[in-house]
Formats: structure tokens, sequence, C-alpha cells
């Protein structure tokens, strides 16, 4: 388009660019932080050659947590500025944290608080999802709709989880407001009581390193529950989102309740593919590094996972970013962790690595396409979650867009990431394929594995859903 | 065998003598109240010719509810005399009632003031199972164990009804003691929270018609707790007994937990063979005399019950008789029940009625053999039970007979019934074949549809069951 | 983007613009054919207000049958004029019909021969699959390598009718030349020898109306096929296409083969969605007009059908146009039958119907997005059948585009059809949306549900495709 | 019963007396070769004290292949002496062979000729099944009728084994005989076709020793036809016995079927529980040994064919007997064998061995009761195939009687074993549990491991089976 006049702000020229619907070649133009043109020889007043590499939609991690009240004397290692640049460095321009309140607060309250601390704090957008922990009327009846209304529209139950987790009838309410406001319910499906049941037992036996964690929370009581939430959303009528997917068996779930009808979509994280219940079996206390929930199981049902990726029954990747320092009393080293796995601190640092590992062991390794890449790691996101301007490079979407260089070979190392945690569960583990430039609406926010310019990230204000 | 001395009590000869290893032509010897000789021309004191009928071991009624306590102002239609009275003309000689404590009562206090009550009225032998409605220390720690030493070695837990429901945590524990003990665990499959949603929705929505109570407990909350039962059976590695599964659903759970190793039986009704929802909607108040729960579905679910008993799905097939009058403030016609469908009590009779139904629906239309009759009647009863002097026509076994006319045709009716209620379900069912004498240990308890003699019923200590 | 120089030969303005990663309201800029640019405020020659259309990827239809030999004195409806004229009217810019060898051809000699009669006969673009009926050294060794090098890179192999069908060995040597060579496998599922057995056992009972074609080829003989032809491929290690998937069974033999790891496609069509075996029973030999294979099932079966279109357990949305004349001797009324159902032309006319179905029963009532619409009928033809410009409204590829009036009502009506038969079985369907404007490489060849301009269709050699 | 008369032959004192409705402590009194009489104190001539013995049902085993045509050179290690002999020592009283026409024979010359080799030679009772090898109208439309009137009831078709396998629509044809004439349709389960691609592919690969038999005829192989065969059994409406089960997969389909209203009967035989391919891929030609079809799969399949047996999938547990010597050019070393697998003669010896193995593996392990051994080695078998006087220990019955020494421990050996083959595929299995005595019609045969007595083994002509 040789003699146009100069109408772009920025544009990246010479990448693979990517869709779920196919990859072509072509520049992007970029508008006021929108794209504005698709096409060939376009000008901008900067211009980025991006010749060889892939030019993605920016990751959305639709599950992290950040900075979250994790019980007395036990602190999350990220903060949203922490946060929020490893996940710039990771390739990801949105990642979606829970809100959760503290035992005083009502949720809109926490709200208020939880948006003040992001407040110019970080390097990516964000847009909360909100954790539903009681359901009292006030939080039902006013400060959900309230919230759904400013653009919060998913929250999350616990099954497990004493303290947060809610009971099949307060569930039901929550999907009853969930189905009026035009919501999304999220679910962590896991028996609390079979876990305490088994638990129980394990200590009883002096069963007490880090790999009981694992033990005490095997497959079935995973099944059970992802079964039971389906059928809560059966009968409440409404869609679910049943998170963090570890197993075949649970998933074998999901997929006969969409075979009755019901609408559901599933996630699974990098833990289950690339991590066994024998990384929480590591020498001394090691082990603790990898103890989250549901926990890492084994190679076969890696297998079912894997399964489940290629075949599409999956609808997004997430990482439940959950960080704790490992040498901390306050992390994973808390008081009395090493008496028993029942004090370790649940939960890994992964929104950094997310992409990677997939990039790696999906598209490297031949296992997904591109556009599978593309559809798991953003637009799916964007779609479920009512992100409306997000998730694709499309002509009037934001232009967050990450540009991946699909030869760069590299082994994850703590010392290369950028999160407030002080270990990675992936040290020394190779991949091929690594995002060298990430742009926010626009603006680069990442550079050749550095973070980049100002805090620009925003609140991101979401869509209803459809029932 | 001419010529011999007269050795027998009692001899029944001439009968076609089924079990489920197959049929005979052959005489049954009884001396003392057992089986003591199978053979041909025995002699007796007492010839009974049974030419042209079918002899089989005596009918095991392994669930039915007796003058159990149902609420304030609310009464079950049957004592044991009436219950037991009906039981035997039905062909049976064993029935298996709940023992279930009042509010200020332990498990063991109920059980000696219930083998009381049953004292001297019975006219066939009785063996009573617990309900655990309470896991505190004293009914798991010292009840059950006692009783269990008493040969009360099975219990059942409900996971529906608000005041005898269960936990998750509490079932688990239930069935560790089940497990350390000998017995079997009985469950009570509907999930609680669920219904309580769709009543209060129906409620709301003005549907309190006695219909409504299908439509508030559907499928998918018996087959949510049967997945959910059979997990936590799984999980502490104990048998587990489905009782009333009513559907084809509830019983892929039951075949999917059997694949995974767990050990369950099933039990099934009845109301699941020949009622149908629609038989709740009947005209004016008349669809109360048959709310049970679970409640009929439909002839989708009929035919997917046939198929299980026809394939060997189901262990034992039962009656639930839960006897309540329709035409009395105690019964059905409880205040509040025509204004909604909650406050109806919940059973019908069918003691009296099981075994022709099933003779008539299943023998003689073909769909099962005699000897899967005997065994989902009697024989399949008394193995899982721990019932060992019960349950067939073996050398050894106490002389519990009835004799069968497999040509007898006619239409059940309430004027020809011994049960205390004051209807039955099947009023107008026709059916062939019906029993036309009973004998326990030896005596004969009825002959030609009428009770015969004493009340000389016993409770049966039962051996403990093997996990 | 005012002021630029007019670089495009067209410019599409104001639609919605669709693509299964989302919808995006911009203008589309086309030069030589193809999309060049996706942006805003273009310029060009041309200028096509599409205000309050949808602008959607032109449709593929990659099953069509057009002027294919049918036995002796049978003669499809149409030929390459009137089949693609007819794709076009109902929004379509590529078919894919089959190459079959005539008795005493090769499978090059008939596809020379096939593609000469289309060359400058077609309104849309054209691919051809072939079908392998003959598994000799000549097919095998000879023509399939070089006709895959030419770009014919499918074949379909036939289970069912004689003549035609392939033997479990031959498939798998069939399925071997497709792994060897980078081709992919299609496969009519139906058990021939089963079809034969309860034909023949229907004409000896007299049963020979229109109606006993589809009693003959019950579920069972297609879900048998399908397990089959999985199984076949997961012997061979090859990617298999099933075509025209009709009912829930063989769609869960599809499922269960990709939970064993077996990379199976599945196309479905409109007869599945909409019609029944009851359009077979209509009065006089009007059922006839329904006659295809596998057949119309029940309202069961549509929602099955309709559940995988939903959940994305269908890759492909086709017609498997196969157009025959009812009132002709050539056609429906065939010699003999009027004698029995086994004379009857097998296929129906369905091209022109097939986009304003799916859109009206799928989008319009809100069972699938715009997206999914994109996806299955065009999108994922293109990246199946290795149509690397086709298929996605993305800069690069083919300006291939059609214009959707998603309010326009209509009744489907023999009269305002394009093809070559006499009727259409959707007579009087109504429908909600309807394509008003079709563009082939930028060229319009419809307009308002008239064909438009010159036949300047070709024929598209195709990628290979990756085991 | 003292004083009586001596009115038995034969009384057997002290045993637990088994039968699959329970087990009794009783007397077994016999007269004129049937049980006439099960009580206590019996008196007869003959007095045979079992005090401490189990008292089972003779072994039926319904799958023994015994001098059977095997090809050019290839020889049967057994004729009916020695494979009889074997039986009896191994606790059985009838086997049931199968009629193999030679190439020139009809089916009903076979037959005469088979019988008449086998009169006056065996130490059991036998009954034929039939093997259809051949669809034409004599074998369908004359000889079968013929034979089934004799009592003949059962033929096996096979879908594996060139020259022998027939067609799908042969099948069905055959089915609609069996449905016509009241007999049982058996099915060898393998898909030919693949199995053949297979083997050509492991030739071809040089992939020739024994091991590679297993490898070619993988579990889909059998999972596909076991599929097929009960689609054939349903579209034709016919029951139908799939023989030797050998995985998980298969039974799966089974079940399935049975799901769908199909009545399938199964088998599965000691080498599916016991041996794995590994076994095939013993040093030397040492693997030739176990070379059988299906082969034996892992210990992953093992375990899915024990829960079928424990969950009661399984009807009935046979030998399939098929003895070849090892050291022997008429055996598995045969011209060839040694340059491929193709070559090996398949089957394995196990009459002998059948009972103890389930014995010690089922029941001394707990994984079974005793009567689910006494159902699932004779009263099954005789249920099934109409052994209207066989398979329980009745009044009535032919006294078929083994004894069983619980606590008898020896290692499997093969010079302890009767059978014509030089080797056991169980050398040094070892076992807890042995017959030490086996009565056919009242007549000791087997003593202490050793025959006895007259070959006075008759062909048993069976009843008719119901569709």
């Amino acid at each position: 388009m040789q003699g146009q006049l100069s109408t772009h702000d920025t544009v990246i020229s010479g990448a693979r660019v990517v869709t779920p619907a196919g990859a072509a070649q072509c520049d992007i133009g970029i508008r006021d932080g929108r794209i504005v043109t698709l096409g060939t020889d376009l000008s901008g007043n900067e211009m980025i050659d991006a010749t060889g590499l892939i030019a993605m939609p920016g990751g959305i991690d639709s599950h992290v947590h950040i900075a979250q009240p994790s019980g007395p004397g036990i602190e999350m290692a990220d903060d949203f500025a922490s946060a929020t640049r490893a996940a710039a460095c990771g390739g990801n321009t949105l990642v979606m944290p829970f809100v959760l309140p503290d035992e005083d607060q009502s949720l809109r309250e926490a709200t208020v608080a939880y948006l003040a601390r992001a407040e110019g704090q970080c390097l990516t957008d964000i847009s909360c999802h909100l954790i539903v922990k009681s359901a009292d009327p006030v939080t039902l009846g006013q400060d959900l709709p309230a919230l759904i209304a400013q653009g919060l529209t998913s929250f999350k139950v616990f099954m497990t989880y004493e303290g947060m987790r809610l009971k099949d009838s307060e569930i039901l309410q929550v999907m009853d407001v969930a189905k009026g406001q035009g919501a999304l319910t999220l679910v962590h499906a896991e028996n609390e009581d079979a876990i305490e049941y088994l638990r129980d037992k394990a200590e009883r036996a002096g069963d007490t390193a880090p790999v009981f964690h694992a033990r005490s929370r095997p497959v079935p009581v995973e099944r059970e529950a992802t079964h039971r939430a389906t059928t809560l959303a059966e009968v409440a009528g409404v869609p679910l989102m049943v998170v963090h997917v570890s197993n075949g068996a649970a998933l074998e779930e999901i997929r006969r309740a969409k075979d009755r009808g019901v609408k559901v979509y599933a996630e699974t994280c990098p833990q289950y593919i690339t991590l066994t219940a024998d990384d929480l079996d590591r020498a001394g206390f090691e082990g603790a590094k990898c103890v989250c929930s549901p926990p890492p199981r084994d190679t076969h049902e890696q297998a079912a996972i894997w399964a489940g990726l290629e075949q599409g029954a999956f609808d997004v990747f997430s990482s439940d970013h959950c960080p704790f320092r490992f040498a901390d009393e306050k992390g994973k080293d808390a008081p009395g962790a090493r008496d028993s796995f029942r004090n370790i601190p649940n939960g890994i640092p992964g929104v950094e690595t997310r992409l990677p590992i997939l990039f790696s062991e999906g598209v490297s390794k031949g296992r997904i396409s591109l556009e599978a890449f593309a559809a798991l790691t953003a637009t799916n996101h964007a779609r479920i979650y009512g992100l409306t301007n997000k998730g694709a490079l499309m002509v009037g979407k934001d232009a967050d867009i990450v540009l991946w260089d699909p030869t760069l070979t590299k082994a994850i190392t703590q010392g290369d990431l950028h999160h407030g945690s002080d270990y990675t569960p992936w040290e020394g583990f190779a991949v091929t394929g690594w995002p060298v430039r990430t742009l926010l609406r626009g603006q680069t926010v990442m550079e050749n594995g550095a973070p980049v310019g100002a805090a620009i990230g925003r609140h991101i204000a979401r869509d209803k859903v459809a029932a």
C-alpha cells in the first residue's frame, strides 16, 4: 500500500498473524491502542519488524491469584506489580485474579479495596472474578448484582477448603443469581469431606510428608465433585466453568454433562501436563514446591489431559498462578508445614511460564496447532468471560499482541523470571519457543524478556454472560 | 422311598422346587422346622400335596417400614401384626424393617423398644436394619458395635430428608464403623439440597399438587447422590447397598462403580417397573396415593429398570413398604398436604403385592426365569444380609417355603389385602400367579390367601458382612 | 482512512465480518481476487455497501454429487453448470464433488474426463474427492499417488452399496496409501451385509414402500460400520472423516474413537436435523423424495445431532447433495421403484438450501453462534481438506465471501431454486436469514437470489494432509 | 435317617455340598446314576466318606477341541480317550468339543464320523457343538435343522481364520437358522482382515517371533469384531455367546450390547487371567507354547477380566483346550513355524488345569465364592447349552460330582497331567485346592489324580435354546 498516508501509530510487519480461524502473513496496523487494519505494506509512525516471528493475541490468563488473603501469617508472593510484570514477560496482556473478602469485609468492600491496590501497579490489564464464600442475603441480593452490573461478571465457588466452601444448597443459590444477573459460575471441584477423611487418616498413619497432599486428594474426590457440580448446574439451568481439571475421570464427567445438554466449560493448567504426584515426593521438603490443589496426578492422567487438549475438550488453558515463597515462614515453610502437609500453603507460581510450556509441549511438539494455541490461551478466555475487545487479532480489538520466536530454545530457570516467588516448579524444564515482545493496547510492555515502560494496565469491565 | 420310616414332620410333595441353581421335581422333607431331605417318595406325619404348584424359598423383603416414627401427628398404617400378616399373605417369611430412634432415644434404646413391640406379634420372621441419623460418638463408638455384635449387621444412611440425612463426612465415619465391625451400609441416594431448591421453586410457582413431588425430585438428583455414595464407598473401601434405584441413570452409576472395583449392590422395587410420575397426577388428591421417594419415573426409565433386572444388574427386589392411610389426617391427608406436596407423608404400601407383581410381570410374561425370581426375592437377600439359614430350598436351611399357583389370575384389590393401609397403588392391577401357601420354619402361616395360626415369627440375628 | 489512494478493486463496507475467532465491524478490501485489507474507511474502485448485513466466508460444501454415474438408465439431475449455479445462489463459493470411474475407466482417466466436463461450466470453485471402489494395484500404486500429487488429496471409501463397497482388507490398503501419500480417507459407514439381510426380509414380508428404505437401514447398521471404520483407522494409524453421521449412537462411536487417540472428523447434513423417517412415509410415492442413505431418523436422534453441533462434536456441515428428479424415469421414478424401495435412486438435492437451513435453525434460533456457523460451513472444510487459500475472511485468503441478510424470512420453495431437480425435500420450510450476495475471488456470482456473471469457477488443487 | 432301608447305590457323606444357591452340609444319595436324595444320615450300598471335602457339580468344559482337523500335516495332541481322561482328572464330567467337517464332508457326515470316533472312548460325557464354516444351502437348510433336532443345539461361527471365517451376510443367515430352529450361536470374534494387515506388516518388518502373534492381534481387532457380532445378533434378533473374551474393551462391548437389550453370554478362559503376551516372548521358541487366539494380553487386561468374573459379567469359564505337542512337527514345531509365527498352530492345552486354576486364583484367594465357582464352571454351562440333567447338585440331576480338597497345594507340572500334549503353559504354577474324586453318573472315573474304570462317557443330546 505504498504511497498511503501514515495513518497508524504503530505497524507490526512481517509476522505470521495467528487467529483461531487460521494464520496469515500480513501487517497489523494499530491506532489509538486498537487494531484498525490488517493488510499489506502498511505504514505507521512506529514500525516493528516482526519478520520470522509469530503474532498472537496477547495471552489472557483467566485464573491467577494475586495478593489474596491466605490465612494468618501466610502471604502470597506477588502483588499486582510483580504478578503483572511476570505476566507481561510471559506473553500475557490480561490476567484475571480473584476478589476474596477478608473476614470482616463485604464483597463490595473487598472489591473496592482490591482494585485500589491494583491501581497504577499493573503492566497488563486485569479483570477480576469474585469469590463467593458466603451465600448470605447481602452478598447474593446486593453485592453480586451490583458488582455484576459493574462488569465483574463471573464468580468462583469452592467445594473444598473449610471456610471457603459452600454447601450444595448455597451453590444453587449462587447459580440462581448468576442466571438472573448474567454471570458465569466457576467451580473448584473437590469433595472436602472425603479429603478431610483421607487427610485425617493419613495423619493418624504418620503419613505427613508433602506427597500425602496428593494421596489424600485422589482422583475420585475430584471426579465426584465434578459430577456433582455439573448436576447442580443442570438442576439450576446455568452454564458452568470447571477450573483446573487434572485428570481424565473428571474430564469424562464434563463430557457426560455436555451429552446431557449442560453447557460446561473446562480449564486445565500446565501442572497437569508436566508434573506428577512424584514431584511432591522430591527429597527433603522440596516436594512442597509442587503442592497445589487438585494435585498433579500421573503420566496416565497427563495423557488423558493431552487427549482433551488435542480434541478440543478443553476451552481454556490457565496457570492457576498462586505463588508462595519456598524459603519463607510466610510461604511454603509455614509453621507446622514440615510436620504435616496440611499446613503447607496450597499453590504454585506459573503466570510467566504457562504460555512457553504449552507452546513448547503443544505447538513445537506437534500436538496442537497454532490456531488451537491462540484459542486456548486467549480467544476462548475472552469469549467465555465477556472480554469483548480482547483475545483476537481482529480489526476493532485492542492491540494486545504478543510476538513469539518459535525457534528460541531455553531452559526455564528462576533467575530469568519476574514473579515474586523464589522458585519455579519447572526449574530446568527445556522449552522451544518463547515470547519476545508484548504489546498492551499498542504499547510495548515487554521486550526481549524484560519489562518495559509504565504500568499502564487497567481493570477491564466485562459483558454479561448469556445463560 | 417306600417303606422308609416316617422321619419327617412335614413333607411337601409334587411341587416343582426352585432354587437359583435350577428347578427340580422332588419332595421336601421337613423336621424341626428345617429342610432335612430333598428326595422322592418321602413320608412325613403331615403330607402337603403340592402337585401343580411351584415351591420357592419364602420371600424375604429386606426393605419395609413398620410402625416407624414419622413426624408429629403422622402414623404409619402398620404395626408388626398387620405388616407381617400382610407379608405372609403375600408369600413372605421374613421382613426387614428399620430401627429409627425417636428424638430422645439412643440407637440401642430404640432397638430394645422396637424389638419389644414386635415380640409375639409377627406372623413372619423379622430382622432389623438400623437407621443412623446421627454420627455422634455414642452411636458410632458404642451403639453400632454393640448392635452389630447382636446380629443387627446393616444400617441405612440417608442423603435426603432434613433431620435424617447425614453429611458426606458423617457417612464416611459410618462406613468406617461398618468396615471395622463387619456391617453393610445401605444408602438412600437423593441430593437433599437440590430437592429443596426445586421444591422451593415449585412452591413459589404455585406448583403444589402431588405430581410436583415427582418433578422436584428428578432423575439427576438421584443420579448425583448415587455417584457420590458409590464414591464415598470407594474412598472408604467398603461395600454398599443402594436401595430403591428408580432409573437407568442411577443404575449406570452403580455399573460404573463396579467397573472401578467398588462392591455395590443394587435394589429396585415394584413401583419403578409399574408406576410412573403420571400416577401422581391422578385427578383430585388421588395422586397422593403414589407419593414415595424416589418417585416413579416414566416408561423409558421403567424399561431401563427391566433391562437391569433381566441382565442381573439388580441383586434384590424389595417393596420399600411404607404404608400410610389415604383418608386419614395421620396419613396422606395430613394437615397441609392438600396445600403442598411437601406435607404429604412419603411412602406407599406394598409388602403384600411385591411378589405377585414381579412373578406376573417378570416370570409369567417371560422376562425373567423362576431361578432369577427366587434369587431376586429371597436368596440374594439372605446372602447379602447374612441370613445364613434363610433364602434357599436346601438341606439344612429353615423350612421357609412359599407355594405358588402359577395359573391363578386375579386383579389386585384392597379388599383382598391384609395390610393396615386403606388403599393399594395397584388397585385393579391384573396378575397371573399368586402364592397359595406360606410355611415359616415348617409351619403354615398362610393358606389360600388367609393368615393361619399363631404369631410364631422371631427376630433373626445375622452374620457379619465381609468387607 | 480518508485520503488514501484507491488501492482496492472492491471494498465491502459496513458488514459485520465473521470469522471463527469472532466478529468485527470493518471493511474488506479486495485486490486481484484476494482479501488484502481488513480495516476501516477503505476505498475501492467498486464499493459494496453491506450495512446491516453479515459477511461470512463463502460456503464450502465438501460433500456434493454432480453428474456422477448412477447405474443403468439413471441420471443425476445436476451437471456442473446447474449444481454450481445452485450452490452460488445458496451462498457457496466452492463445492467438492466426487470422481467415480465408470466400469471401464481407471481413476485417472475418470478424473481427466470429469474435470473436462466441469471446465468452463462452474459458477463456484470446485475441488474433487476421489471414490476408491477398487483396491487393485493400478489404483493404489499408480492412480492415487499421481492424483494426490495433483492436489486431489482425499478419497471416499464405501462400506455399503454392492459394487462400490470395499472389504475391510481393502479399506486398510487404501488407508495405507492415504498415510504414505498424505491424503485423507472419508468413509460412508453402513454395514451392507446387514442392510441386505434386512432388505431381503422386508421384501419377503411385502414391505416395499419408500419408508422401508429407512427401516432396513436402522441405526445399528450405521453404528456398527462407524465403530469398524474408526477401528480400521486406529489399526492403520490414519485420520478419518466419517461423512453424513445421522444419529447419536454413531456419533458416540466417533467420540469413543477420539478418546482412544484416533483422529476422527465428523460431518452431518441438514436432513439429519430437519427430516425424519416419517418423511419417507408420506402419502403415495412422495416418500421417495426423501430417500437417502443413511436415512433420516427420528426426533430423538435429531436432538443428538443438535447436541453434537452445539458441543463442537461435528467438524463440518455439508449437504450430501445427490439430486434426482422426482417425476422422471431416470430419477426417483425409475423402473421398479414403485415395486420396491430397493430401486429408488438414493439421494436428495440440498446444495442450495444447506446454509439457510443451518443459519435459520442454528443461528437464528440461538443454538449456535455466527462463529460456529462460519467454522461448520467453511473454515473447517478448508482446514481439514487442505484448501489453504479458502474458508476464512483473512488477509491473504481468496475473496470468497457471502453476505447474509439475517432478517430476511422466506419459505423454501422449488420455484426459487436453481438446481436441476424438480423438487426440494424442504418445500414450505420457513427460514429466517438468507444469503443475498456471493463473491467468488472478488467477483459477484450471485445477487439477490439470482446467478450473476460468467462461469469463472476453477478446480482447486489441495495441500497434502498430515497424518 | 437311621434305620432306613438302603435305597441308594451310592451315598457321599460329610461333604460341603455347593450349588449356586449356597452351600449345605448334607449327604448326597445316588441311585441309577442320578441324585435322588439330599439329606442327612443317608445309607447306600457304597458309602463315600467325603468329610472335609467340597462336593461340586462335575465340571462342564463347554469349549474344548479334540482331534479336530487342523490343516495339512498338523495334528491335535488329543483324541477322545486322552482328552476325556485329562478332563476327568481335572474334575470334569462333560466336555463340549466341536464338529468341524473336512474339506469334502457335509456337516452331517462329519458329525456321524466324529461321534463314531468318540464311541466307547470317553471317560466323561461329551456333547458336541457344530462349526459352521460354510453357509451353503445344504448346511443351512438341511444339515443344521437335522442336527439341531438330534440335540446338537449350538454352533460356532468364526470371524477369523481364512477358510473358516464367515462374512457378515453369512453369519446373519446362520443366525436366522439358529432363531428358526432353536439353537445358540457362538462366535469367535476377531477381525481377520485387520489381523492379516498387521501380520503382513509384521512379516515385512521381520517381526516373526512368536510374540508377534500377540502383537498382530491387538485388542482393537477383538473389540471391533465383538461389537460387530453383537450388532449382527441385534439385527437378527438372536442370543449370542461370545467365546474366549480376553480383555476389558471386548467385555465392555458385551455390556453395551446388553444395555441395548441384546441377549449376550460371555466366556473367558484361564489364559486370560494368568498369562500375558510376555509369555509368548519367552526365550528361544518357548513362546510358541502360549500361542493361542485371542492372545493373552497384559496385567491391565487381566484385571479387567477378573473384575468381570467378580461382578458376574461372565457366564462361563472354559478352557478353550486346543492341544498341540511342542516338540513335534505335527504340532507347534510345524514346518515354517520358526520362520514366522504365522505357521505356529494356534492353541494351548488346558482341559485338566482349568478348574484348579480358577479354584486357586478365584476361590482360594477370596476373589469369588464357591457358589460363583460352581456357576461359572458347571451350572451356567448346563443352563445356557440345554444340558437339562447336568450342572447342579439337585435331586433329579445326573450324579456328576467332583470332590475337592480345598487344602491340597501343588505345583502344576506336565508329569502329573493326562492330556496328549507334551507340555503345559502353566508348568510350575502353584495352586491351592485340587479335585480328588470325580463321579460320572454315580460312577467314579477319577480318584486321587488317577483315571479309574471304563470309558462310560456318552454323547448327550441337548434341549433347544429359547430365542
